[in-house]
């Protein structure tokens, strides 16, 4: 088999508010990195500067935006990032341009047309998330240096919202429209050489979906130990019939899958005599607000990372209040406790955890007090999932997601 | 006459770049304080992130907010303005009421429906803007805390866009769509007891606005060394016939522009006496993107303040190229220099200049370098306004406009 998946996971949280942004946390948006690849999931207000801001996290290099739903505080900040990586394609990003810039500027950059050279930029997201990029990019006469497209999930209820001719953005190419498979209540979102993305419908005030992205099997682990002597053994009939000069040189296509023969059939090296069993792919799982997650759980199985809201806590000082109160208020607003993240992991026999989305009073800083309270969402998380592996996001965390053995 | 106008008037301005955002200039916004109340100039993204920052506004204050023009750099930042004002009502400030709130969140509070109790936000822009601000709370299912309403500056060729029936936002109220009066090319945007607004059309790459804001004349200054003695020799016939013990307390009265006379018709006080002639009101010029404003002179004349951009400059460094090239590709791309800032403000006889809407490398920090180019970029505009008095805004930069004698 070939080899597939990537090398580098990781996931950087470059916003970790809710609603309203703090000082200490910006409006949610969070970057999956896939090597040097970016998809972004949620774009809240401001998401552009954070990632100016981030050290491992190039504008240019965002392949694929997801949108778990249209709330505000994960969508203000797309407009803006779509004019922004006009000028940061090819992987720069502003702060070096900045520098780099010297003669006068195109001034209104953002939103000049200049030719598109790179691959179109493919958005994901539920029923209207065509129509709100369209009308921010037509209201504000942007032009970009990009095209994109946007694929709806939808629902059964949802209206397709195709482009109708003439309506759409010059720079928007014409995006599909995924149904819902009712049989599985999941979308089959996206497959590449490296990862699949399958998506499942959450319970929230709006529509809202959760993200699986699963890694495609890594190619098994080649024995050296045995292949090398194989190859060494037969370097002068690899010379000679085959016209390589350094039989070393076909490890890593034995390791790719191939098998090393002579023209008469004579077979040297099979792959399946050192090279192991492949290595399953990891599993990322991105949730958007939730109050609910049941129809996503069969997709999340052996998760090595969930990303789950956890908006509001019960902390010990909270005299006022009950576990239950908080629950039931945070429930009815559309969200999720610690509690119901940890639950979920748990279901999920999940590797580890990561709790995001903080009410703005649970601040991001390092001050003692702040960690404090961080610590006790953690430690509610924990109960309930049974296992340690929990980290309550601040603005960017960076988490890797190591290669599974 | 009635005291007229404000006491304090000042200009801040929130965000100081063009198209894009640096570490040191976020996207164009400018208040105007007239005493607590609040106007803002242009919404770029981020806005609510440097109103958090800044000491001296406060969202909840804001009663108007003006838009020059519908590029995204001047506009991305309203969306969601709009649904955090829903949590700042009354004056509060989100830092204050975050660490007010103990209880558990009603988490989605920018889009949650709340009663609202103050007075709908005015919003005044171009052709475009209701459209554009009902598109973006729509598709976000923002539900805000205030109400809002709409006035759009048209121009002969522009359709009106008012409200059809069903296609409000819920919190919409019914704007007015302003005509433009061919034969002075301007719209008298809005008037009441402290100031007057008018605009013109600037010529941009898209429909542009200039504002002036014209604070009404405030009350002649009252001669206390004169009117004193005078109520001092009748306060034994202002106790007895008008029952008032003290007789200092009728300097307001006078002040205010109301003569002091006894039942019987006998004038003591008359203010024409005792208070001088009404001081001239401000002016404060605020434009937007321009490459030329020949129309907006004749409104600007004798103005306090103009607020005028300068996106691009020929420095001394800029070896390549001459400043007539660098003229000729900033009008080019609707801009304007600062010689052509300055060169305005001469023509309007203004009393200062302040220059903002930088390209981002020319940095707002404090670094020498950074402010030795800003000190050139000054000079620039200096050298044709032939006056002194030009600030090169930074972020967070407080202009106050100080009474007239």
């Amino acid at each position: 088999m070939s080899e597939g998946g990537v090398v580098q996971l990781e996931l950087t949280f470059l916003g970790t508010g809710s609603a309203l942004p703090s000082a200490t946390r910006n409006h949610t948006c969070i970057a999956l990195r896939l090597d040097a690849a970016v998809w972004l999931f949620d774009v809240g207000e401001g998401s552009q500067h954070q990632l100016m801001k981030s050290a491992n996290i190039r504008i240019g290099k965002i392949e694929k935006i997801f949108l778990t739903h249209l709330h505000g505080d994960h969508v203000f900040g797309l407009p803006g990032l779509l004019c922004t990586m006009t000028n940061a394609v090819g992987g720069g990003n502003n702060r070096e341009e900045e520098s780099a810039a010297v003669s006068e500027e195109g001034s209104e950059s953002a939103t000049t047309t200049t030719s598109s050279k790179r691959p179109p930029l493919q958005i994901y997201g539920p029923s209207g998330t065509r129509k709100y990029v369209r009308n921010s990019l037509k209201s504000s006469y942007s032009r970009l240096g990009l095209d994109y497209l946007v694929h709806e999930l939808l629902l059964n209820s949802d209206e397709a919202t195709k482009t109708e001719e003439g309506e759409a953005h010059p720079n928007e190419l014409q995006g599909t429209d995924l149904i819902i498979d009712t049989t599985t209540n999941s979308w089959s979102v996206f497959e590449d050489e490296r990862c699949s993305v399958i998506a499942s419908p959450l319970t929230h005030t709006v529509p809202s979906i959760g993200f699986v992205v699963t890694e495609r099997p890594a190619a098994g682990k080649l024995n050296i130990d045995l292949a090398k002597p194989i190859l060494e053994r037969h370097k002068d009939v690899i010379a000679s019939q085959l016209k390589i000069k350094n039989p070393m040189s076909l490890l890593a296509k034995v390791k790719a899958g191939n098998t090393v023969s002579l023209p008469d059939g004579t077979v040297i090296l099979s792959p399946s005599d050192v090279v192991g069993p492949p290595r399953p792919g990891r599993k990322v799982v991105v949730l958007g607000d939730t109050s609910d997650n049941e129809l996503i759980v069969p997709f999340c199985s052996d998760a090595d990372v969930i990303v789950h809201e956890a908006t509001n806590a019960k902390l010990s000082s909270d005299l006022r209040t009950t576990e239950e109160e908080v629950e039931k208020t945070t429930k009815d607003h559309g969200h999720s406790t610690p509690q119901m993240a940890g639950s979920f992991a748990k279901r999920c026999g999940a590797k580890s955890l990561v709790l995001t989305h903080f009410s703005q009073r649970y601040k991001g800083d390092k001050d003692e007090a702040s960690l404090s309270v961080m610590r006790e969402i953690r430690d509610l998380a924990v109960r309930e999932f049974g296992c340690d592996n929990v980290t309550t996001a601040y603005d960017f965390y960076v988490h890797d997601v190591p290669r599974r053995k």
